[in-house]
């Protein structure tokens, strides 16, 4: 069985990038939105925690998908790509869609798995667990208005883009060896320390949309909105999207229009060009 | 004697790859359940220090076996490796052996060094200090129910093995410079911080069994038991197994099955291929 | 517009090199400084986030940077390789500015976006948030003199350039595959657990003076002096200009003087030189 | 000044192995008294940054020597090098001088810089803050016997000998890419997070009796005895000592005497052997 499953099911073109693009958005969430499940509802670990399992999240599912697809899992990568390095547009929809569906397919068996201690700890589904799978300005608790978490995830995002493409620039100084996305996980680890204050650090729509719809069909009747009682889900959608071309821009400005050709790029056989020592 | 040590005992074949699984699944337990017991009756760390010395346990074992054995160090690896990735099936029952056999002496070993402070913390020797060794449903607190636990396992093996095919199949993106074991041992990191709520991850049957053997030798008469003393032992070995197989087939389905052909690998030349960039 | 953006705007010379050290500096105080604004006003998070943010805003700030300017992102840095590896001292002064100035732009990005949180937790712009931007002896609270907190800067920078040469010399054993600012990044997590206790371990100028006037510009009034009122932020800034001279000297007289030439650096395809086996 | 200080001063043979030994634990023991000391006399962080702390200073203390010495920066290592792996037997007492001295120094400088927060956290120079320089049974207070802590400090130097030989052994898989002394840190972070219990985690003698020297010179009276007034400063030397003999001999039996010749060692451009995929 196991050899027919391999050679009957072979998918190329769009259809193999679009499963990377769910298979690792799926990895991503299913640590992400597990891990805030875990705390909340658990009552094991803590924010560190969460910041920690987002951050490998990142890393294992592009590591998954990087191959075929490039490893967005983010909306908002895929935006500033088409728009900054002549990503595809014909793919950005297909993309985004991948992406939102292995959100949602990922939110949903967190949902399941999690079921009991989220009945436990959260019985009538309130604002209480709603964040196990979606963002709240201030997470809930912090006076922030939509405008301060808009704000704030442009912010996050355009950090998240200018380091994403320094990361990946060949012309660069990026991690060789493969290990890119290990410092690019590391990178979500940092944003989620330092970055997660005003609106829960979503920084990718997919990221919140997916597990947000997820909830709403599983009981959470007030997903779409915050603790307010206002409509919220557009902000961690709108903000990544304008922040990761922030982002990326920057990047160029600062960096990457100035760099010269790729042939001066570094090989594995020389140690990093940091702190180069000129005599 | 170091020399005669060295020139007159030297294993080939199938001996000493079982002399690389007990040693590798050895090492790891040694880490594993150390910590727990470092948490649970020492009183140092927390959840936290767990995840991240479980994993840095996996890393370590890999490092020590993989030359030889291919450090599986699990028998949910070993037999996700046979049904789909032509792993001898002669060897299956050895490896496993030898796996179990590596997590048994291990736990006699945290047993012997930590039964002072075992004693002191829990002298009846009871469910307190039950969890050290062997998992729980809920880890003996939390509402799981049986049937929750083994969707648990089986969830959670799914996710190691989708992993672990990604991580080391020559035709993705795996990390170079004989780096895989450390990004391995960061996927059981963010297993234990995101999917350790309803069964204590023990997704590795070895790593359950063996320890909970000693246990049951060195005084825990409960050991087979859970908190309402249900027979529990079964689960930590069914569900790693299925879920090691749901994960390993779903990995070929979405990512492993559309990859081209391994000349396409990267080296350590080129910088990964997370998010290419095609201008 | 983003061809455009592109093709029109791109630097050469002194003027690409600030603008990457004004870059990498923006990068790890975004990091640095939010970090602390998240623990201290938002209540997320503990001392050991802070470590690790800083640390990650390293590695990040010379990832995007060090191609172009070597990613110094600290005067003691820059100073120190004028003094004992050859930098151009032509170039000192304006490397100094670009780096206040990323400090500074980046601190008013963190005072812009966590201002509804720094308004609840601190409304009066006190000492209790004052730190989030600047460092006070003992943190503020500890009984450390200016005097012990100019020792601790002293050592504190010392150690990091001590080691900054290490990893960086290509007659020693740097990390290889462009992974030099990971561990440059693992260092100053070090630090920040090891030696953050007198002096909040500014260990870089331009990390203390760039947020220090940004503070005093958007209503801490306090921030050039200290619990006692006295006038501070020059410890900060003469102590780590002094501690990189001694650290990079004493890593001459230890060790860099005494490596043989660069023809014996180790390539990628040798394991590290660590613990070498003899037989 | 400083091309001649580069110039005038270049040592060579024993002496410069003996001024990295030096170096090498200097830095390990800048790190690891240090965060204890922060940790207990600052009352900043917990049980876990002190083994981050530790582990990353062992990791930054080798890439500063390994390239002169191989930094072992242990008494213990270099006992069990001398014995299995043919390091010269003349050299091992200058070895461990050198580590001892370099410990030594390393905490007189904290004593120095922590000076003002140990007077306030413990006037009396009592047993409360004499475990930041030195171990104690039980960490001074969990009912460890001296016979329970020489246990403890063999089977952990047992261990971290064990990993040190496999990842460091040609034939085998070690990190490549000059990254073995991250992997080798993060192997002392699993060690203090797991094997910290019973005595402190010492497993290396230099470490224990540097720091306990330096303590008991500078006001500690009680620095060679524990919590019951017993000579306890003999534990954490001998321990270490046998324990890495064992570990180092157990490696060669279990794993090191069934490897075969080095030419099939890896190379940068292929993955980690982890999970061989045979088919």
């Amino acid at each position: 069985m196991a050899e027919r499953l391999r050679t009957s099911f072979r998918l190329t073109g769009l259809g193999r990038e679009m499963a990377a693009e769910f298979a690792g958005t799926l990895i991503l969430i299913l640590f992400g939105v597990g891990v805030v499940a875990q705390v909340v509802a658990g009552g094991i670990g803590n924010h560190d925690s969460i910041a920690w399992a987002w951050g490998l999240g990142v890393t294992l599912g592009v590591y998954a998908s990087a191959t075929i697809s490039g490893g967005h899992l983010n909306p908002a990568v895929t935006l500033a790509l088409a728009v900054f390095k002549g990503f595809s547009w014909r793919k950005v929809v297909p993309f985004m869609g991948a992406q939102v569906a292995g959100a949602f397919v990922a939110a949903l068996i967190v949902r399941w798995n999690y079921s009991e201690v989220l009945a436990k700890a959260d019985p009538g589904h309130t604002l209480k667990t709603q964040g196990v799978f979606s963002t709240l300005p201030g997470n809930g608790t912090l006076p922030v208005s939509h405008w301060g978490a808009l704000r704030d995830q442009v912010i996050g995002t355009a950090i998240l883009l200018f380091l994403v493409l320094a990361l990946t620039d060949l012309k660069n100084n990026p991690p060789l060896a493969n290990l890119a996305p290990v410092v690019i996980g590391l990178l979500v680890v940092a944003i989620g320390m330092a970055w997660g204050t005003d609106a829960g650090y979503a920084i990718n729509p997919a990221r919140d949309f997916g597990p947000r719809l997820a909830e709403y069909l599983t009981g959470f009747g007030g997903a779409w909105r915050d603790q307010n009682h206002d409509l919220y889900f557009w902000v961690p959608i709108i903000g990544p999207l304008i922040g990761g071309l922030v982002g990326a821009g920057l990047y160029l400005v600062l960096i990457g229009n100035h760099l010269t050709d790729p042939e001066d790029a570094g090989d594995a056989a020389e140690p990093s060009r940091a702190a180069p020592q000129e005599s």
